[in-house]
Order: C-alpha cells, then structure tokens, then sequence
C-alpha cells in the first residue's frame, strides 16, 4: 500500500484480492478482511440470519462437518455446486429459510467460501460480505473506518467475476465516501468490472464461468436471489470460530 | 476448460491468467503460452528485434545474468523499474534502439516479465505479447489455431491492468474470428476491461499502480512508447532458451 501523498495517508484503504491463493501476497496491512461468496456461500449465510439462526461455524473439511452431525448439529455441506451425500442440505440460500434453524448454531462447509473464511480467520475481525447485504456492510465498513481488505472466494482459487463485482461495489461506496483510497490494480480493476456491471448484474453474468456451472445444475431461482442486491441487513462478524450477526450483539 | 457444446468443442480456447502466481491454476491444456509484460520487458524484446539483435536469453536472475556479462555478453537487468547496479542498461525500450545490438544475442533480466517466461517454458509454444506487436500477433496466433493462454507478468505476483488488457485485447480479436471460445472469467474480465479501456490507454491506466510507479521514476515516455499499439511486427518466441523472431526463421 505505497501512499503517495499526506492527504492519501490520512484515508484509509479499500483493497481487492481476487483469489485466496493470491491471499498470503496482500494480508499483511488490514484490519478488516470482508470475505465474499456471491454464489453462494456468503448470500446463504445473510439469509441464515435473517431468519434467526444464533450462529454459523464455518469448517473446511468434510470430515471435521460429519463430526459435528454426528454430535447433533445441523450441517450445510457443499462440494462442486452439489450437496455432499449424507448430509441435510448444502450452500443453498433456500434451505436456510426455515423454522428449525432459529436460534441454533449450525455448521457449514463449502468448495469455496468456507475455505476462504478459514484462511481470513487470523485478522482482527472478518466479515460476510455478498450483494445481499450490500448497503448495511458498506455502512458498517464506512463507520469502522479501516484498512479493508476484500477476499473474493473465487471457484478453486481461481478468479470469479460475481465475487470481484461485489467487492467493486463496496469499494466504489467506500471511496465515494472520500474516507477511502485504493491503490492496487486489483481493487481499480474490480470497479470498473462493477461499474459496467451494476444495473444489470444477472446480464452481466450470464457468460460466467460459476453461473453456468449452477445453471447445469438447474440452480437459476439461486443465482436470481443471490444476484439481488440489499434483501438483508446482516453484518456476519467471525467471533471464535463462529459467524454471529453484529446486529444481535448491539 | 469445460466444453458446454459440440460446437464450442471444435473451437479452440484463448483464456487469460493474471498473475504468475495463478499459472499452475490454469496451465494444463494450453499449447501456446502468450507472456506479456507491456511495462516493459515484453515491449522491449520486441523492439529489440525491430532493431535487429539476433536474440534475447532471458534469465530470472541477476546472479545468472552477471555470469553473461563476464563472457562478454550485452547484458539488460532491472529490479523494481530501475538499472541494477553494474548493468549497461535495464528494460527501457529505448535502450534498445541503438546500432550495438544489431546481430548480437542479449541478455535480460526484470523483475516479472523474464519470470513469467521462466514459469512457462515447458509449454510447447512460448511467445512473447505486448502492445506494440499486438496485430501482428494477433494474426499469427489465429493461423496456429490451437489452445492459448495468455499469462500476465503482473508487478510481484499481483495482478496488473496494462498486462490483463493486452491479454482482453487478444483474446477478443481472437474470438472474433469464430474459431475461439473464453471460457474462464479471467478471460472473460480482462475482454470486459479492454474494451472500456482501448479508445484511450493512456487515460485509462493514469491512476494503475505501476504506471504511478515508473512515472515517480521519470519514465512517462517509456510508458507512452509502450502504450501505443501496433508498431512492431515482431513474433519473439522462445527457442531451447532463446528468444528468436520468427520473422527470421521463415
């Protein structure tokens, strides 16, 4: 994060890593690390709490997930777009929007949110980031006013398209707030991918890799939900090693 | 490379990786591997060739290269946009321009474009892309017709938006005529970002991390050269461990 002017240092950064293989070059430096997963990770975990979920633990392994099953918790696990076998549901937003998960903890593992939440989970607060949520994480990022890094979960490590258009849309706010600078090509990158994208992001992403993927698997009412913007006012924070919303702790 | 139908089966793929850090990610399937470095290494290999040198052995480090220099070779070696210490010169495309280097073979090393190379030297086909050469090899690689997969130098690892745009540049040229697909959304990003950015590179990139560093480093006219498309004709590839212009070997 070079600052090359006083003014600029005295603003805080809004940065954009594009990958969590691409992690270990940016981490050092931020405060705050916002972990997205547009399709479908991070969209799943707002809705779970805004339907009244008390936490969500998020683990990046199958094995460490039947261990909780076996122990009597509710588990999501997700691998190549498909629930795992043996298991209740998957990354589906749909299948948090029921009854019996109000005010319990449940697990969830997938191919690539889950894994990007672990990696993230040595700095000072990490946060769900996904369009869902848009404008009450923007906000809460705003009045935080900190170093802020945003780590796309991409699919396998490799770049995704949704997950950089989300966090263009977030540094686009930050910066508007004049409270914020980017610095990195990356972060520059992903507000110009945001700025064609945002009035029609379902358009914009019809030729994407993952969209494509979970359209073969007849997932369409999914990616709609997760492609519409502000539905939930969910601040996820990780708090030893369980998600629990902010708004629950105020 | 999922192929989704019979006809997308039959075209061949041009994908892009941005960053060297990602090549394991994306190299298996490719048979050319297009290194570009628009800032400046592979802008000047192929002015070098405009000018005559004979070929350019680039080498990923300065321990390497100063091993060249005792036995007598014209030796280039930049680290962090500046001439290492003890070097003639470093990777300013005019350093090129000049009479000495007329039939010599010469020897390079910067701090991400001769790396990149290095990383892809076991693909069948390495050649060398930036903007300067930009038509001519747009119409070479569409004659080879066969898997291509353009690989961004970045600065550090990281991703870079003069690299991804030249990679955006070639790929919808190669789309275009019909015999290739996209596939990744890095692929389908760096088309997104060429095509707001190619009325105007210059403007475009004003506020992109390394034109910001070599401009603090008095380079502008070094950046205008290399920004300007199409006035090389140059086809550089890679040959046991040289650089040759094909334009030569025909």
């Amino acid at each position: 994060m070079p600052k090359n002017t006083k003014i600029l240092e005295e603003r805080k950064h809004i940065e954009v890593c594009f990958s969590p293989f691409l992690y270990e070059l940016h981490k050092d430096d931020y405060e705050i690390i916002v972990v997205i997963d547009v399709l479908r990770a991070t969209s799943a975990i707002c809705t779970a709490f805004d339907y009244g979920v008390r936490s969500i633990i998020p683990v990046d392994s199958i094995d460490i997930a039947r261990e909780y099953q076996k122990k009597g918790y509710l588990v999501g696990a997700e691998r190549q777009g498909k629930i795992v076998e043996g298991f209740d549901f998957g990354n589906s937003p749909f299948s948090f929007m029921k009854e019996d998960i109000k005010g319990k903890d449940v697990v969830l593992t997938t191919t690539n949110g889950t894994k990007a939440i672990h990696l993230a989970k040595d700095a000072d607060t990490v946060v769900i980031g996904s369009l869902l949520n848009l404008d009450a994480l923007c906000h809460w990022l705003e009045k935080q006013n900190k170093n802020t890094l945003c780590l796309c979960s991409g699919w396998q490590n490799k770049f995704n398209l949704e997950d950089t258009i989300c966090a263009g849309a977030i540094s686009e706010y930050l910066i508007n707030t004049g409270k914020f600078v980017s610095d990195e090509d990356s972060s520059i990158a992903a507000k110009y991918l945001y700025l064609s994208a945002k009035d029609n992001y379902f358009g914009y992403l019809k030729s994407s890799s993952h969209r494509r993927r979970l359209r073969n698997l007849n997932l369409n009412e999914d990616i709609k939900y997760c492609l519409t913007p502000n539905t939930s006012k969910a601040i996820p924070v990780l708090n030893e090693n369980k998600l629990v919303d902010i708004r629950n702790q105020q």
